[in-house]
């Protein structure tokens, strides 16, 4: 039973059947019906003009996005955990040639304006310095929580009063705005926004991700970006066709509340081993080794996240009855 | 009738139901078991031991290899209309961090050993000059051409005797082969190539092309780039399926073998208005235009190469009715 | 008897002087008076308000500039023969980010708006391409020919239509000027140049070439771009000194005066020899191998260019008796 | 009185008769007589043989090193406080084309064994992660501490042992050897560094650091780097000549010890205000803002390091009065 990572997760049925639906003769790479549909529908759901980009990873959308927003000389403000100083291999600073990443705290991997704002004010304005060109927060963050729009938009206007860009890392998107029950604008370019990587491939996706531009202006050069990076795939239309499809009705929301109901059961059972609140699909315990292996015996899959700590993630189409298993395994530790 | 290119092809439907049977959950990024066989696959095809990682696109996996080649400071001989000068947008240069190109002569996009040679004689050895690292050729070519396995071994000896890397784009190596009729091998590392971009995508896959590394130790660090480039796809195995499916039964053969003899019709229609011989899938024809819009009034649509140039491909799946009434319209020019 | 490169001249002594003179202690970087004074002095010599950076080689400066016009993903126009393409190790290709050179053709390494304005038509407007961003031209050219102010604002207006910035890499800038007479402004700014790399080491300088800025915005970047690649020196009034030696009186011009009226003496003795117009301060000649040899035995010391051609430079403090004597010996050959 | 910054120190008068006379025609670049001695010198210096280029800037020296020892997609472990992290405007990651830099802790901006082994065994062996390539420190430390030869060498037995490079930033290498009283080769080649960036422009040099490889193979494909990065001056001869009449005479470690002597003299009267041991030739004081605006009011120049601190540097050449002066102005807060 797998609880190790939601990207080996299957692909939802509506995706396959909208690759299957894709497979005809069109126009290659971005050239097709349905690339040419995605400006319009993501601009449907944020009730604004946004410019839309396949993209067939979460590290090539994080670092497009903020290649977009920052120079060579340069520095983008995340966090010390965030996933793109950690776990991209350095990809930021290959898309941006360079630029250097700042790293703030936070609990849960959460910054805030006032933290922020009080490391953007440490770094002299000179050129023995890379000065700060965009700050980039994840929602929900790598440990699960997620940032309300209210929190956002203080981290915007932070990032505004300094002339920053402000990017989001939405590799669970969906979660967030399951967990928050508002409006995908509220917590995005009403609150400041200027570019989303909104994740899919986790929620049910085949190998697609969208690159959001709230200021369309900022697409123009990422579609140069993108084809010098290779990720212009020449049979786009398969990657539009998941997309359209996880937007059709809903699904992704559908999804990541899935993910979450069921991280929500198991956190119920884990009460007082949580490290974080739960407010997405991952759960971060505390478990000893030997605790850790009896799940383990039990056929449950995980991730050891340090010393005395495990990480469990909820996939979209987890089986009831495997959450209800790693429950009461849980709660019988 | 589309005779535009064939990544506007449609994905072969054994290719399609291996993705669908991928559909189950397995670990993620390229840990899973269809990703692990790669490299056993493509070391029997080869004849050899090799290292074999899926890449979303040929421009990706051009650029991989040629980051494994070359140095930053470094220079890679490639043809004057070689794909990665022209049509990359400069991944070659991106991925290398700014590598350059020296760009050689030849008939039908072909480089010579004597040209190669000559080329690389007039670069000083001094540290005012990038010095060439890497030789990198097409096959088949930009213009449809075919090198032969002698033809590849003399610019491969001109290669190690300067020690210089050898790189193989094989965006269209199935009809380059099927042309042939030899073993893989024969083209490839018996002949001195150390890098094959092994192209899937036009002849029947849908996002992966296959890096094949004859030196395997050259992948390792290539491992840390592709993921740096956000090419590590999460669910890595439904790149993994289509390579093998294509594999199987040696359907990339086959598939290459229809789209050739379909070109090989169009040739034999088209005779004197032929610019390049046609030994692939591309044919080249001299059409004024008139006669380009005379073929388009019949529904043909082909790319304009240049001033009364056409270009056509014929694709893996070209209907046999649509080759013959192209074959028909050209001879009624 | 040095022939061989200007590089090789000694230092002028009003710049040794200013040197000297400006061993007192002073604020680090280009915090000093003398710094501070550059872009009042340029801003004065040119007649429009100019931005001025001292850089410490021509390489860099050159390199600077283009990374202010062109985009790691643009391209930069020039010559077959530029000192950019050819003798800088891929410095433009490094300080761009990867950015391509796309080559043009001319005599004597110039370009002509004829000839850019065709390779320019030759570029596809779509993504897989990478776009003009900017014309470089080499004034002297590095064949000893002099672009007059209608060429240069004939390029410049090609680069103007077109959207393209333009810099003009002046490493032998002041023999240009002293051979044309004109304003240093008539064959820059007033002709569309957006950058200079006005070239001083070469004509009696140490350290020190001037980065010049006409669109004086330009400039904030690069100064970050500048102490990024390491060329922001601690006690850089060593450079600003001799900078402003240069510019007194003219001094510039003086010396390169001297060179170009050397030059030309000898072009006078070589006759029909000459491969190219001597217009500045470089002679090429044809000369057989037995030639070259009797040259040197009678000690002089220049460049084999090539195959029967030999490259003489002759540089601001060379002795009157040495050109004598050499344009005897050519004469006698 | 300036106690700001030993960069804006004058240079010392043997430097300045060595500039002067390298005054004379000699070949271009490096291939000058006084360039050509520089690894025999340093060799002789050092005990064993090394590779020494002349570079314009300290910045430019440990870059060039960082990019000899780690690729783009590694890192490089520094302190946090590290002058290549906060104060070169991203240069390492220019030069390194984006490797990353990992910040380790320490008092005084000294890194030790256990705390970079620590760090080091943070580092996940997958290719999510940068993967460190080299531990860099800079002795005198940036807060005027020194490593001793047991330190240096318990850090390059942890370098060792994971198969890193290991760099020593030496901006005040004169500096920490006069304080340490041993052989220049035991606090480097043999306790592990692979490169030192040996600083002379702080200590009475004009614009020449000594980049010294103790893998002298390293420094090959560093030539190519130099040039690439414009940092190959044409008239090389100077650079060199400046560095050879440091050497001459140790007056290298004569100016050190000068200005060492100088900042004990001061630290003895701060007593109780000193934030750090003072072991080189720099301060760091507690005074608060009253206290700094009277030293200020007496004439005394120096750098406010953060609220309630001050740096002051003494330089080779302080005059005696005015470390006097300083030292009672202090001794009266």
């Amino acid at each position: 039973m797998r609880f190790f990572s939601d990207n080996s997760a299957a692909v939802c049925p509506a995706v396959m059947d909208a690759i299957a639906a894709a497979n005809t003769v069109d126009t290659a790479y971005d050239g097709d019906a349905l690339s040419r549909r995605l400006d319009g529908a993501f601009s449907d759901l944020f009730g604004t003009d946004v410019a839309a980009l396949w993209i067939a990873s979460g590290t090539a959308a994080n670092s497009l996005a903020l290649a977009a927003l920052c120079p060579p000389h340069g520095a983008v403000v995340c966090h010390r955990d965030a996933h793109i100083q950690n776990d991209e291999c350095g990809a930021p600073e290959f898309y941006t040639h360079g630029a250097k990443l700042f790293l703030g705290e936070g609990e849960g991997a959460k910054l805030d304006a006032a933290g922020v704002s009080h490391l953007l004010g440490s770094i002299r304005d000179d050129v023995h310095q890379a000065q700060p060109a965009a700050v980039s927060i994840t929602n929900a963050t790598e440990y699960g929580l997620v940032y309300t729009p209210d929190e956002v938009a203080a981290l915007g206007e932070v990032a505004r009063r300094r002339g920053l860009g402000f990017h989001m890392d939405g590799a669970r998107f969906a979660n967030a705005v399951a967990h928050l029950g508002c409006a995908p604008a509220a917590v995005t370019w009403q609150a400041g926004v200027d570019v989303l990587s909104f994740g899919f491939i986790k929620n049910g996706g085949m190998f697609a991700e969208a690159l959001i531009f709230f200021r369309p202006d900022l697409a123009a050069a990422t579609r140069y970006r993108r084809k010098r990076a290779g990720h212009l795939l020449s049979k786009g239309r398969f990657a539009a066709a998941q997309i359209l499809a996880m937007l059709e009705g809903d699904l992704w929301l559908a999804n990541a509340r899935a993910a979450n109901d069921g991280a929500a059961r198991l956190a119920a059972a884990a009460g007082p081993r949580l490290i974080h609140p739960v407010e997405a699909n991952e759960l971060f315990l505390r478990v000893d080794a030997a605790e850790a292996a009896a799940l383990r015996a039990q056929g449950f899959d995980f991730y050891d996240w340090g010393p005395g700590e495990a990480r469990l993630v909820v996939s979209w189409d987890q089986p009831e009855a495997e959450i209800d298993a790693l429950a009461s395994a849980i709660a019988a530790l």
